[in-house]
């Protein structure tokens, strides 16, 4: 039996309720970022939280915090992402973007609010009695490292910058490391921090986060050029990996990253077995 | 002798010297962050919080990666207000606004990457041996719920929800409360943290800072009156104190709330005269 279907479960009902009280001047907000939060994804990133936990013999429930500390930071980025100065999308998976709904300034601060609360998330954990002080303050430098500059903002901002220039195989790695791998890594990180894990198993969860997250991205170009019928064009003027190499090459290299981030799962056993399939239906994925 | 040039002079070569190298891709976000890192400005906070540490008898040196991490705050929190769906301001202290100089989508990773170092400084401090894992956490708790929701992004959020309805008093206050007060407050807590100071000193920093907050922000409304020559109408359709109560009432109230932030400091004894002074001084600038 599969811990994958209760383990989403937990999140989901720890997203809803983990919002702090608000005065009734200031309650819209938590409104804001519930619109936000509860848009659905496949919480791919803390169900991998609690996963690592489980897999290094620790206690999910302690980890829970810190998964939602990682969700939290993912929503930010989306609704950051979609405002008119980014990507300006007036939808997100199905439902008007924050900006759209709530206008632009409203979502800028939910974006704030969203960052700024999951750092809370990762003190609470503490004060909470779910892991010691040493784990939160590794938690939080984990999540800042691997969110910020040297992160996932890294990433973007590299994305911004190669919007109208065409990326090199090197620029295109950097900037998918940091700007999908990373925070991926970091969830992975945090769950076997909870578990009080060693550094070495830290270590080999940080090589299957980040290839998971180059064949990831790379799957992802496959898909959008097979849905588009491109296939060795640039997208919107950007390059991908299929404009690189083209949609079979991309395939095989997809095909190597996922067979590298599964045998960095090795040293976890069958204690990662879901871990394994995760990874697989991700990378498997048809949309 | 006061110590207050010398700890401003620690602040701005921490505030300097305390970004991470980046990768050559990236190294223009620390540029970004620079720009408006260096931008000038009192370091009110950062220097409450070091004289906060000092007057609990604290070694301030422990305290400047917490100092720090409130100015970045404060920092990104003017980065976002100057975007163009905020305040739409193109200069900043004289200096063009950082989404003039660099992109508004530069100027919102920018602001994003401030947050996120904060947070990652907090943890240095512990990783630096400056406090131990539980002051850290404790900073990281301080600082997430008085930079958001519940801090100074509830501030901002009302204040953009009264822009064309007039607020009331109580609003007025628990606005200035949050957007102004919240993060001094922060910068004291911090100081004492870093200090190992008790729960009381603690409260009695909180009572000061929140009545200095109210206070500068009553004199700042004082200010513009007299220098626009309005008395007692509403500021761009916005509520003031002045427009609440006229002038010199407006001056009777800021000096209640002085003496107020200044009672709350008799607890520190003669070791808080230089934040008494800092106090003074700034209630009685001219600009």
């Amino acid at each position: 039996m599969s811990n994958i279907a209760l383990y989403v479960e937990k999140i989901e009902n720890a997203l809803k309720n983990t919002l702090p009280e608000l005065s009734e001047e200031t309650a819209a907000i938590g409104d804001m970022l519930r619109y936000s939060l509860e848009g659905g994804g496949k919480r791919i990133r803390p169900l991998l939280c609690l996963e690592f936990c489980a897999a290094a013999g620790g206690n999910v429930d302690n980890a829970l915090l810190f998964a939602c500390a990682v969700e939290f930071v993912h929503t930010y980025s989306l609704v950051h992402d979609d405002l008119p100065c980014m990507d300006n999308d007036d939808y997100r998976r199905g439902k008007l973007s924050s900006h759209k709904m709530f206008g632009e300034a409203n979502a800028l601060l939910a974006g704030d609010a969203l960052l700024t609360e999951a750092f809370n998330l990762l003190s609470r954990a503490a004060f909470e009695g779910h892991v010691s002080s040493e784990q939160a303050v590794r938690a939080v430098r984990e999540l800042s490292l691997l969110s910020g500059m040297k992160g996932m903002i890294g990433g973007q901002y590299i994305d911004l910058k190669y919007e109208n220039t065409p990326a090199n195989l090197p620029v295109l790695i950097e900037m998918d490391t940091l700007k999908t791998a990373a925070l991926i890594e970091c969830a992975c990180a945090l769950g076997l921090i909870a578990a009080g894990a060693d550094d070495m198993e830290i270590s080999y969860a940080r090589d299957f986060a980040r290839e998971l997250g180059i064949a990831f991205q790379i799957e992802d170009d496959v898909l959008e050029a097979s849905e588009s019928g491109e296939s060795s064009d640039v997208k919107n003027g950007k390059v991908t990996y299929v404009s690189l190499f083209g949609v079979e090459k991309a395939k095989e290299l997809a095909a190597i990253h996922t067979k590298n981030a599964l045998s960095a799962l090795e040293r976890f056993g069958p204690a990662a077995d879901e871990i394994r399939m995760i990874a697989e239906n991700l990378l498997n994925r048809k949309n």
